[in-house]
């Protein structure tokens, strides 16, 4: 290969991040609001005419993007051409030996958990437990290695179970898992998060049943569209005396007037 | 489903976290230590006697991550019994309509990734360069959205390039890719990123050649013991005045005698 002189390519915000309707909760004031979230899109990554991966993904840079999948991957080694074609990329390259079986995943989350379910609660919490569920967010793992994810799971107002893992997906499913294994309604739970809430997080809590995601950390346009339409209430960006609704706030008690069921309405505004 | 009163299920550190070697700099002492890191494993998850998924995961609670998993992804719906065997996971559970023809990885990092390569390299940088690489970790769509990675690249030590993503893997890969595509010769590059450093992603760079990785975050076990095997000089915990060598130390220089290629030797310790 041929050294060139090094070459400055910087980030690329094109398409990168979008505007989510949300609602605001500041020191006890509620404002309908927009927050700038990041979007992501399913790529196909092929291989010379065979696809071989889906990555979630923020949709720029698919070119480098394809060539950096097929070596890191060990896939390829030399890269002989790349051609990108709406959300799929085409990457013609000299194969390594080895197995291409396999489909993976992204850290976007999981393409293949498809929302099946609905979710049916008619669950509603105050306001400061949300705060609570943040709190309980505390992980010896994490303190102790730097490298782990927390979930939580609230019943009743009561937390009922606590997961660390490598893998942020990995707490999800092994709280869920112990709601399963031990008959706890996961239509009256809420589920706290370490981390980022894109659409295959959501996905998982809606077809689990739960109806209540939290999380400190923020979500995806994708993600908030897809806790509105499986009717689950995302709850992010949770801070000392703050936090965002994303999607069917009437599960707040206080947020919208005699907690029906969403209607499409708007929030009541103090300001307004 | 028959409701159980609420039952408390906490974190579990067996077998989660373990001792990894390494050479710690603190204000200009360089120390041979230990410092725990999770440890990472393979778990295969079988639905009704067929494997449908493959996980990095924290080797603990693996039928509540089983139970879980196959319900959180739309595979399932109820679950009849959950047995573990080492490392994988029998469930049987009433099946969803749905397509069960994905392997889904977690976040943990893709175990597809195959460790092709030794890297060769002779590179060998100043200690200061780790500090620089570090601050070049700033990403716009992160300060913006609070939801995105980062990885940059140095040739030279000079920023090359700079990736903004969802997905950690992701930007690994565009800068990689960017390289490739650009005739940047990786065996000269210092591969900066957000965010912890398992087994997958240490790959990725070996893969693509790269002999020096450098992140603020931890790594795992198995990413400090893919880097010692793969000849690449891991570099992690990064902060204002100190960081962690995990592996081929011989890079930095300053810390082995003459930056001579690794041969099993200790580090210089000043105190010693």
């Amino acid at each position: 290969m041929v050294y060139h002189s090094p070459m400055i390519w910087n980030e690329d915000l094109t398409n990168t991040l979008d505007a989510v309707r949300c609602w605001s909760y500041e020191g006890g004031v509620v404002r309908e609001t927009e927050k700038e979230a990041c979007t992501e899109e399913v790529v196909v990554i092929v291989l010379n005419n065979r696809p071989i991966s889906t990555l979630v993904a923020s949709p720029v840079q698919l070119r480098e993007l394809g060539a950096g999948f097929v070596v890191s991957e060990g896939l390829a080694g030399e890269i002989q051409d790349v051609q990108v074609q709406g959300l799929t990329v085409q990457v013609t390259a000299t194969e390594r030996s080895g197995s291409l079986s396999s489909i993976i995943e992204s850290c976007g989350g999981p393409t293949s958990g498809t929302l099946m379910s609905h979710v049916k609660s008619s669950l509603v919490i105050e306001q400061e437990l949300i705060f609570t569920v943040i709190s309980a967010i505390v992980s010896e793992l994490w303190e102790r290695t730097g490298g782990a994810h927390c979930s939580v799971l609230f019943s009743g107002g009561e937390l009922v179970a606590k997961s660390s893992d490598i893998g942020r997906h990995n707490t999800v499913d092994k709280v869920i898992g112990h709601a399963l294994l031990n008959g706890i309604d996961l239509s009256g739970c809420v589920l706290g998060c370490t981390g980022r809430q894109p659409s295959g997080m959501i996905t998982k809590a809606a077809n689990a049943g739960i109806p209540i995601v939290v999380s400190k950390a923020a979500t995806t346009r994708q993600g908030a569209e897809t806790a509105q339409r499986a009717g689950l209430t995302l709850v992010g960006r949770v801070k000392q005396d703050s936090f965002c609704v994303y999607s069917h706030p009437e599960r707040i008690a206080g947020l919208v007037p005699g907690n029906s069921p969403y209607s499409g309405g708007s929030l009541t505004d103090p300001q307004g």
